[in-house]
């Protein structure tokens, strides 16, 4: 009888987040100087190898993604160093404005919203930039739901002094990017993403490549500090209050995806977003970007819906949460996640959400046409991997 | 990540209970005997009030349905006493079995399963026995799914001394039942079903026709003692320990029940199973009964559907919970609630499990058939009430 109280969470962060991990985060406060808590950091240190898919050590803070990404510059960079910018959406910008913020010097590739980098651009900047000391990309841009070809980007830069720098906030647990495979430098992700936690964590790998040039880093910094972390590292420790309940609901986690694997967990995103993207088709619905990433289906608004009073009216009426365009995607597109603590059946939420919003609104479609669509793709996927 | 792990439960009890509800129950244990505990015992007989729609007092157990019936037996009969007993299903057994391990003399109607009974029937029997003291029936029988006509019956019993005793566990709060109105002088629910609390409550309340053969009353009763749990309300507190947390879950949801008013409540159960029905019977099944209650939708099984075997798998492999037969209807239907914290949301997830389920198990279906089926009556209701 709560029901119009009940809310269903399809934004792109925060996500779900399981019983299982609440009820963790729920236990009585403990200190973060005790012998058991330092227990506690060495595993999750080493299950974050295992995410990150590297022998690296992974750091974290309590912040959001946002302040991995500034560690990353303020712990690599020095003023009026040259850094190749990837600027495809909203999150391409942080990039650009954090280079400008601490005195860099970014040299710009900017792609229309929607599309992907094409690895032949990066090459070209390589060539006229070989100073440049780094890329700075991100490998989903959850603004427009593209996924960059980060894979052929790093075959370019693994060769070179250039350091490749991915900002992995809506892709690291979603996708395979295994940090040492492909040679990766810098990996950053945040808690409210694909490890289904509350925001307030963010984390940040470095390889050699990367710590070397840290060495040399003169930017200031203070709390977002690698050498103050590795060295709290050696003592079973962090070098500032850590989230405490938020670490222990991503220990937690971090067991989860180790048990599950995450060969598992990648199938699981890959047939929520395909059954997704055929759904919204099969509507007769666009979707945005060119090469979509498997973390969220971004849908092109269709002609005569008012998508902020849509969005609004699935928000307020129905607990049906979507997220809208940012800036200058504003009206034109919305968003549905695939991260998080959901099913194949939460997708039909979803969907049917969608299907019978749009009806109220006035939008011409199939009814159910979605929902069939996508239980093709889901079934096919219960069948094999959820059974 | 963690989504193998997540449940759906359909079943008509327990249900579905809301976050709200559970967080306030994880409140630091309270005592019974605090002042401040009279008060809360005194907002949820006020609005226990409300949701029988009596003016007479309601009382609770802690205990299970079962514990009210019992309670109802013992505080209202006498050895040898004769009572008209409904027997349409498993919970009309109960009744018998009660009524002949107290030693009372049950003039038993019996009706096919899946049937309901007809006024005539309860008419013609009331004439055979006019020395009945009390016509024992459900509102719902929850093993059938089967509505039985309340409203008729109380017309036959209201001008005469026989009682009308209905177990309502499964019917309060889902559809029409003004205790006053109508004339019923006994009725009794439980906190897992309409009311959306975990298990462990009970709730009878007793008209003044009822409360004065409770005077004659010779069956021994101890924890189960009307008379005990009167005296102890003059001093605004209960006879035994109460069920503190589940109390402190049910006067939330009395709020929560009176501030959307019952006949919201009513419309929801009512779009719920409508859509249900409609969006099963769009896929080639039969409903299994005659009258069906709002409640649940029970199905009968489709020819060459091992029905064991298929709710084992959505239940281990899926996370979702249908019930199946019980007794001799074992293996011949399944059953899916409306009660609890659901939204019309939940009842596409039911359904799209339902379809996908009995797809991959060799049923032929067509596919989508029920979502599309259930979201022509899901919109409407949305369209008029959910907005």
């Amino acid at each position: 009888m709560d029901f119009l109280n009940k809310k269903y969470l399809f934004t792109p962060g925060p996500v779900p987040v399981s019983p299982r991990v609440l009820l963790t985060q729920a236990q009585p406060m403990t200190h973060h100087r005790l012998p058991e808590f330092s227990e506690v950091l060495r595993e999750i240190r080493e299950d974050l190898k295992y995410l990150f898919q590297t022998q690296r050590e992974v750091y974290f803070f309590a912040s959001s993604g946002t302040g991995a990404m500034e560690a990353a510059i303020v712990n690599l960079f020095s003023p009026g160093d040259k850094v190749i910018v990837v600027e495809a959406g909203k999150f391409g910008e942080r990039w650009r404005e954090l280079a400008e913020t601490y005195g860099l010097n970014p040299v710009v590739l900017k792609i229309e919203w929607g599309q992907a980098i094409k690895p032949e651009q990066v090459e070209k900047a390589l060539k006229e930039h070989p100073d440049a000391k780094a890329v700075l990309m991100q490998a989903c841009e959850t603004s427009t739901g593209v996924k960059h070809p980060v894979k052929e980007i790093s075959e370019l830069t693994r060769s070179k002094e250039t350091l490749l720098v991915i900002d992995a906030i809506t892709a690291l647990g979603v996708y395979p990017l295994p940090m040492d495979e492909w040679g990766l430098d810098v990996v950053i992700t945040g808690s409210q993403k694909a490890l289904s936690l509350p925001p307030g964590l963010s984390f940040i790998a470095f390889s050699d490549k990367a710590l070397s040039l840290a060495e040399s880093s003169k930017l200031p910094k203070y709390y977002f500090n690698l050498a103050k972390e590795r060295k709290a590292y050696t003592k079973d420790t962090t070098a500032f209050t850590p989230a405490i309940s938020l670490l222990l609901g991503l220990k937690e986690m971090l067991k989860r995806v180790r048990s599950l694997g995450l060969e598992k967990i990648f199938k699981h995103c890959s047939a929520l977003s395909l059954a997704c993207r055929k759904g919204v088709s099969a509507l007769g619905l666009e979707i945005f970007p060119e090469v979509p990433s498997e973390s969220l289906t971004v849908v092109k608004s269709p002609q005569g819906l008012n998508t902020g009073e849509f969005l609004k009216f699935l928000r307020d009426k129905w607990g049906i949460l979507f997220a809208g365009g940012q800036d200058k995607l504003k009206g034109k597109i919305f968003r549905i996640t695939h991260m998080g603590d959901q099913s194949p059946f939460d997708l039909m939420v979803a969907l049917s959400a969608l299907e019978m919003g749009l009806n109220l609104f006035g939008i011409k479609i199939p009814l159910g046409a979605s929902l069939v669509s996508a239980e093709e793709i889901l079934m096919e996927y219960l069948k094999n991997e959820g059974v």
